[in-house]
């Protein structure tokens, strides 16, 4: 298709500088290799560890969490409501499945639903906002369930970025960054400005540091959004409110679309970290700014103590949009149907736990405590085995699914990482899982200073599985630093 | 968002002129008195019906066809696997749970899967296009399983549009056509190239009409893919293998890109009719045609037998595509993670049906059986009851999900029509509603020669709901010609 071919070979030319080192590269070298590595385990081929444990993705289930009974329990009813005649079921199970499917046309999750979603379920989002801000108002009609909140995120993107304009579309992007989202903003013709956090601050977002990303912008693109990730993907820091209030007043000034990627919220660790919505800090702010700044939020049923990152349930709520803008962006969801209904229940689920009394409370507050409790540890113990570690060093993880420590290596591996045309993180990722039976990915995927060299990992997993992890990664990187000092 | 909002304003007064009473215009106005009446059947307010019967949407379960038990059983056990410990359920339920289960990361449904899909459904899904082709090899590097069909489609056709070019990309549709797909070509800055179905031929394609449509398209746009339905939607013809040649010769010579939507390859009625995959026709022209023309070809879990819409499960086969492209797709894809797994298991579920000498076997085939009858019979029975009444010409529903009859309104309806500025056949469509209680879709939000009208609505029903519905538009419809006569 001689057609295609040309815009792409213009695409791929015309692909930000910053970000050339990306996902599907490095990401494709590993991926390939961990399932050859599988394949060998299971024909028996002896190596120094039985399994694989893949932690290179944001998914709980992956590496080993438990989905919550509750959640489980509804949703199965939902799909085979002939569960509901069992008693094995609580009965707060069963009316809460039943109620679900009382808005599904016909009754049945297998029904299309409305574009922007389940009515019902859009105001329990609504509720939630509400309840969450301690208050402030949220509208249902400025909610969107998609599937996924990375879908939503694509999506507002693709309405920001003018692909008619003689100069090119901007998003100021956080460096290092969630990776879908600057696959995303380049897929669509825009450009990645990236502004960097400052790893030594905790990776603190620096107002200075928008300022110096929007200057670099001139004369390349026309930066129209600015992208936040709170709490962080993959740095782990915790916003403070002092810091979200400079951004605002930024954004605001600027002229510019603040796009926050809130998914983790439920997922802080620090013990002085809260997490506050951007919702809130700039309806505190009062006009004109609360009036003004263009703001969307983004929520997901993939991440917090429900994980169910496979049902593909988000949502966008949207705050000072133009009514016409806002009708426009319904007009682009409405050529994608609707999100899968089970993850549309999901959120649901989420928005309205059981609460005290319910049959299903105790068990519904033990799990999710047990999970609370498993979380906190893992970000802490990994930091500090990190930190104990020569050649390591490991910001706090305050919040978020990651820990994502800088790596000093010896000029000798990044020698060796060059012969073998590898990045240098890349290449200590594919020895940590040839050797190591780990599977993390490399700091290249999400961007980092020049020079700069990071590993990722989910921490969410169960604390055997992380000790397993940290007992492997500290021999590994022991021997990795003597092979190349 | 002035910036956004200046795009905006372009972009509708680009819209492509044929296409203008669209969807969301049509659409909405049905969509909010049905919610009205809705709400005043529930408040006790006396109507001639005592409930809405809803067949605007191509959606089984909606209109009350029941789902599948084998699906439900094998997807509620995947979510809950608890279930597994029943022995209530067949062993080949827990079997196929069992082995689902084994493809998910960390045993969960609640795990993100690989971009193009879990490998071993892949696999199915080319398994099952090659038993179904007579043969004919698929590769499942070739397969991408998606959120559902229309995403997919929607993202090929981003691929596809080219919007830097300074003509703009234009795309051969057919008129009448699923509405989703207009949109989403004009959503994405595509033109929509209208080639017309000969009602007349029981809406047949002529490869006239093609030459006609690129004739059309001079100095608009520059035309690089063709859109075919088949079966359609609306429309209910089943391309003939000849028509299909045809085709294929006509996309070689002026080298389009062909997009096969063939989701409604299971739903055949029509004794004559007989459902070819373009790619099997494709690969029986043998080469070069075989080798060289760019086929994408759609398939979902939504219709057919199973019609899980709300799982959002489908796929794309690509067939003769270079590589760089495959792998740029491939790349636009993975900025959405992945496909809801409930609906990736589905569709293994719809590629591997339970068979003979299998526990779910009898209860299976008895559901499916019923389903089938149910269909041919509605079919049949739709287009005889309005071929006759007076004011309707119905073409033979041969396939697909909808019955696309053109009604002949008197010009006193069209007046009046006029005067409360609607479209004619909205305007049936809302008398329709009002007065019998039948949610359908008018012509206009499809695509119809000017000065035809038409009403769509859909026979995947209960038969007792298909002659309820029959009964009251024939009521209706006799009154209506009266009143306006
Ligand atoms: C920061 C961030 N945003 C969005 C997403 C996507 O989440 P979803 O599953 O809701 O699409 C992720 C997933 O890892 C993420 O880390
Ligand atoms: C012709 C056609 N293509 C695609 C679709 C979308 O199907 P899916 O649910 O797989 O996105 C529909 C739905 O009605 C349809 O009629």
């Amino acid at each position: 298709m001689h057609r295609a071919q040309i815009k792409l070979c213009n695409e791929l030319r015309e692909i930000s500088p910053h970000v050339k080192n990306m996902k599907q590269l490095e990401y494709v070298v590993l991926a390939r290799r961990v399932s050859q590595i599988k394949e060998e385990l299971r024909q028996g081929v002896r190596k120094p560890y039985k399994e694989v444990i893949d932690v290179s993705w944001g998914d709980p289930h992956r590496a080993g969490l438990k989905p919550l009974t509750f959640v489980r329990q509804v949703l199965s009813t939902c799909l085979y409501p002939e569960l509901m005649n069992s008693n094995r079921l609580p009965a707060d199970v069963r009316q809460r499945a039943q109620r679900l499917l009382g808005g599904c046309a016909g009754g049945s999750v297998g029904s299309y639903t409305a574009t922007e979603g389940i009515p019902e379920i859009v105001h329990s989002v609504s509720e939630f906002i509400t309840r969450r801000d301690g208050g402030v108002p949220s509208d249902p009609e400025n909610i969107y369930i998609s599937p996924g909140s990375q879908w939503a995120l694509t999506n507002i993107l693709n309405v920001l970025v003018n692909r008619e304009a003689s100069t090119r579309t901007g998003v100021l992007t956080p460096m290092p960054c969630h990776s879908a989202t600057t696959l995303g903003i380049m897929g669509l013709g825009g450009v990645v400005v990236p502004y960097y956090l400052s790893e030594e601050q905790g990776w603190e977002l620096q107002v200075e540091d928008l300022h110096q990303a929007l200057e670099s912008a001139k004369g390349v693109c026309n930066p129209v959004a600015l992208y936040v990730i709170n709490p962080g993907n993959p740095s782990g820091q915790v916003q403070s409110r002092k810091s979200m209030q400079e951004v605002i007043r930024f954004v605001s000034e600027r002229r510019l679309f603040l796009l926050a990627d809130e998914v983790y919220q439920d997922c802080i660790y620090g013990e002085n970290s809260e997490f506050v919505s951007y919702k809130k800090v700039l309806t505190e702010m009062g006009p004109p700014l609360s009036d003004t700044v263009e703001l969307a939020s983004f929520h997901s049923a993939s991440k917090g103590f429900m994980g169910e990152c496979g049902l593909r349930g988000g949502y966008v709520e949207l705050v000072n949009l133009d009514p016409a803008v806002l009708k426009y962006i319904k007009t682009l969801f409405s050529t994608d149907s609707c999100a899968p209904v089970l993850g549309q229940l999901a959120l649901d689920l989420m928005m309205n736990p059981p609460q005290p009394g319910d049959p299903s409370y105790p068990l519904y507050d033990m799990e999710t405590q047990h999970i609370r409790t498993t979380l906190v540890h893992n970000a802490k113990r990994a930091v500090s085995v990190l930190n104990s570690l020569q050649g390591f060093c490991c910001q706090p993880v305050e919040g978020g699914a990651f820990a994502f420590p800088r790596v000093y290596l010896p000029p000798k591996a990044i020698q060796k990482a060059k012969e073998v045309g590898m990045q240098p993180d890349t290449f200590y990722c594919i020895r940590l899982l040839e050797e190591a039976g780990l599977l993390f990915s490399a700091g290249c995927e999400y961007g980092q200073k020049e020079g700069t060299h990071h590993i990722r990992f989910c921490i969410m997993a169960p604390e055997d599985v992380m000790e397993e992890l940290l007992k492997r990664l500290t021999s590994f990187h022991t021997q990795f630093m003597k092979e190349f000092s």
